[in-house]
Formats: C-alpha cells, sequence, structure tokens
C-alpha cells in the first residue's frame, strides 16, 4: 500500500530492522499524525495495545498484527515480554510498529521500551501522538489552560504498578497544580479527591469524567471533587476514563453548545463499494 | 484542492461560517493531525501564528493566509483583535481556520477564542495537536513519564501576561511534579530555578533546554537546574524554547544515539518536477 501523503512532504525511511514507536491518539482516526498513518502504511507487523480501534489498525491491511498491552486476549502482556518481543521482530529484519494509544511517552511505557532497544543497539524512533489529556480533555469543551483560571496543568497516573494508589506528593500537586489530569485512575478517584481536599481544594471544585474520550462512544460527567468517586461508578464498564480537575472544568457549558466534535469516520471497504455516491456521504460525514 | 486522506476515512465537513482551532504541531510537519491536513485542504482563509511553518502553510494552496499572534510582523496582534477577526472571517460566510504551534488549549489562548466564538454564536471545532512538551521532549530523547522516574509531570508558563515570572506556586509544583515543563520560560529559567532550588530540588538535577523543538534546526542543551540560566543565553536568538527538569532528563544519553529524529520534509512543487525519480528521493528522504 502506497503512502497516503501529501506529494510535497517526503517522510523518513522506514527501515528493515529498525522499530517506530508510536502513538495512536485517544481514538478519534482524525487525530492520527502523518508520521503515524506513514508508519502503518509501510510496516511489516504492528504490535499494537488493545485499546488502538480497529479503524486505525485497518490503515495497515499488509501488515500482521500482534495484540499486546493491557487486555489482550483479557489478560496484561508483561512489559518485559512486549520489550523482548520487538527486538526479536526487528532482528527478523522487520518494520516493526509498536502502536499505543495516546503518545508513547505519556504513560505508555514506550520510555522502557525505547530503553530495552536502544540496550539492544536497535535504531528506533518515536512519533509522538496527541494524548488523551489533551485530545479528551479537548473533546468534552475543557480547556486544559486559561490565562485566568489555568497556568499550570499536572499529568498523574491514579495507580502505581501494583494497582495501588500512585506514590505521588498529592498534596503538594493540589496547591501547585490549578489543573490535574488523571489517567489510569477511575479506582483511585475517591483517595486522589480525599487527599486533595485535604490539601485545601474545594470539595465543590468541578470535575470531569470522560469516558472513551474522542470516539463516537464518548460519555462525560461533569461532578464535584466531593462527589467524583461516587459519579466514577456510572461510567461505562472497562471504558478508558480521563480525569480533569480545575475551575476550567466550569467553562464546559458555555463552550459545549457550540462545539462541533465529531470523529472521522470509518467505512469498510466494502460498503464504501456499494457506496451509490462517495461525495456525497463523505459532505454528511 | 482535495483532500489527502486514507480512502475509507470520511471527515467531518468543515461547514461555511465556521470556524476550526487547530494546532500544528511542534514544527514538523509529519506531526499534523489528519484532521489538521484535512482543514488545511478545505479553508478559505487561515490566519495563524507566525511559529506555523511554511512546509504547514503551503499544504492550504487554496487559502488566503492571514499572520496573528506573536511576531506577526514584529508585534503581537492583540487577543482581543484575533478573536474578533476570527467572528468577522466566520460571518462573512467563509471556512476559517485558526492555526497555532503545537495544540491550541496547552498555553495556546485557543480556549479564550472558542469563548469568544461561542459568545457570538458561531459553531466551532478544536483540533488538539501534539503540544511541544510532548513532542519536544520525545524529539530530545527525553521520555516525559518512567514508572520510577516521572509519575507526575506538571506543564507551566513560564511567564505571565505582562512578561513577569508567573503567579504560580512553585514551591509546591517544585514538591508535586517530578518533571517540569516550561513553555516560554527562556528569560524567566534564573527565577524559577530559583525558587524550585529553594523548594528543595537538587541544583544538580538535569534539565534540557530545547530550542526549535522537532525541526531541522533542533538544539538541545543538558544542564543543571543552578545553571539552566546561564545555559538559557547561549540558545539561538528568537527561537522557541522549552525547558525540561526532572531525572528523566538523564536518560537522553542513553536513547539519542539509537533514535532517529528526522523530520519530514518539504519540496517545494519546482523541485519535484524536476526530480529524475520521486521514488527514490523518497526512500533517501
Amino acid at each position: 500500500m502506497a503512502t497516503v501523503l501529501p506529494p510535497n512532504l517526503l517522510p523518513p525511511a522506514f527501515q528493515p530492522g529498525t522499530v517506530w514507536l508510536a502513538g495512536a491518539g485517544p481514538g478519534d482516526p482524525g487525530l492520527l499524525t502523518l508520521h503515524a498513518l506513514h508508519a502503518l502504511t509501510q510496516a511489516d507487523v504492528v504490535l499494537h495495545d488493545a485499546l488502538v480501534p480497529e479503524a486505525i489498525l485497518s490503515l495497515a491491511p499488509q501488515a500482521r498484527l500482534e495484540p499486546a498491552g493491557k487486555r489482550a486476549g483479557g489478560k496484561r502482556t508483561p512489559q518485559l515480554r512486549i520489550n523482548q518481543r520487538l527486538i526479536e521482530l526487528a532482528r527478523l529484519g522487520l518494520r516493526v510498529l509498536r502502536l499505543k494509544g495516546g503518545d508513547p511517552l505519556v504513560f505508555g511505557r514506550g520510555g522502557e521500551e525505547a530503553l530495552a532497544l536502544a540496550a539492544a543497539g536497535i535504531a528506533f524512533r518515536i512519533i509522538p501522538g496527541v494524548s488523551a489529556g489533551i485530545g479528551g480533555t479537548a473533546a468534552a469543551s475543557i480547556p486544559l489552560t486559561h490565562r485566568e483560571l489555568g497556568r499550570s496543568v499536572a499529568f498523574a497516573t491514579g495507580h502505581d504498578s501494583h494497582g495501588g494508589l500512585a506514590d505521588i506528593d498529592w498534596a503538594s500537586l493540589a496547591r501547585g497544580a490549578e489543573v490535574l489530569v488523571l489517567y489510569m485512575a477511575g479506582r483511585q478517584i475517591g483517595a486522589i479527591a480525599q487527599r486533595l481536599i485535604a490539601a485545601g481544594r474545594d470539595p465543590k471544585e468541578p470535575v470531569a469524567l470522560i469516558a472513551s474520550a474522542t470516539t463516537a462512544a464518548q460519555t462525560v460527567r461533569v461532578t464535584t471533587l466531593a462527589e467524583a468517586s461516587a459519579a466514577a461508578v456510572t461510567l461505562p464498564d472497562g471504558a478508558p476514563i480521563l480525569i480533569v480537575a480545575g475551575p476550567v472544568v466550569a467553562l464546559r457549558p458555555l463552550l459545549a453548545a457550540w462545539q462541533q466534535t465529531e470523529p472521522m469516520t470509518f467505512v469498510s471497504p466494502d460498503l464504501e463499494s456499494n457506496a451509490p455516491d462517495v461525495t456525497l456521504s463523505r459532505a454528511h460525514g
């Protein structure tokens, strides 16, 4: 499959025996970067997280797909096994694409994979992606920063590698960051909110919980720090959850009514060939 | 100009009389998203920041280009004037693309523009981009997070709207965020480093200063908190500067030797039509 890119942009060559660690963005295929699209069309094998949607994987019809990472087959592939697999595949002389949700270095453990590749003497590229904390909050009509309401924003992970509360100085973070974005914190939000309130944040501070951000299934609940834990259990089971706390969340109702958030939609090749007028369906897409 | 997109992805329609606020990423045209590319090919007018590179603007040959934002013509366009211009252009029934460097809502004042559009009753879309704090650190071989070294990361702006030090609780941020990413802080890094050290951060903590991140002109200086202010003055004048402090900066030498960082390159149409073999030059691109 030829690369679909503007003709004046010349991408770097994806050399056999190298690994590209790419972010697929939060869900909407329209948030793929051109580098990631190019990588998808050139890869021999794609080792992908379970969260990467079908619409994005379909852009690599020439590649062998290998699921890895959390939820693959109902259980988590150990990180060391993934590192080893990337090295194995590269040593076979393949163009290896490691595709993760969001950005590969923002709580994606891509740094550990890059370190393993460097230690094995394998050349790699890092293709950044739109992180859920940025793309997901935008899709929920929440400006992450604001000259008056959000001059500092912190991204933190909700849990440590054993599923407990992450070992972070939550009290200092509560005082230093006007906006807090929590990844994978659905189960820990009660404990985190308690610490933030104890450190002086207003229990009535607005909080948004965003499930399946930027996809057609996106669900947003706006609540308060004090009520966040109760709201979390009302979200769809198993969906990735992003949590944002801070005064900027209060801007959502001002923006949401005028904001267009429809993602790019995926049409399977069969449907497309049956479509009477592709141009028309595109205009309505 | 037709949209250059994979045939199975149907983009939302860019309706006349609406405004799309898009991030162009940190510089490398390969970090554009598919939504941003689509917007460029469909826009009637592009109101762009001065930092958006020529290679990206060239993807909108059908559009009228209007520079705005910092450095346009050597002086800054006032924010209220930009808001008003977006409203004016939309009311003329144009497809208006507001294109910013990085992400529009991460210290880009896109939130203020969206609020102005909503208040005027104009429909808008926000197209997130790869923020410099994420894409620029990756290009400098610095993993933004790490399971042991970086479980929390804070983004802050170095200066307030009058050019002074931003009114942030730096001491709390110093204690709560293992990794600190500072935008537009070249002039304030001395004052910020002093506050971080006073709050207990090691004066020898590694700091990276990154100028013109992800472009062919990217320059990286690695130094320490204590020396950061002296290092900042050695960077190219006028280039956008990103600063990262934290133990993850120490991983850079382990990764840099094996990391490919070449951006997508732009070939002007004239050069391309003279090229004897586009396929060959693409393979070397």
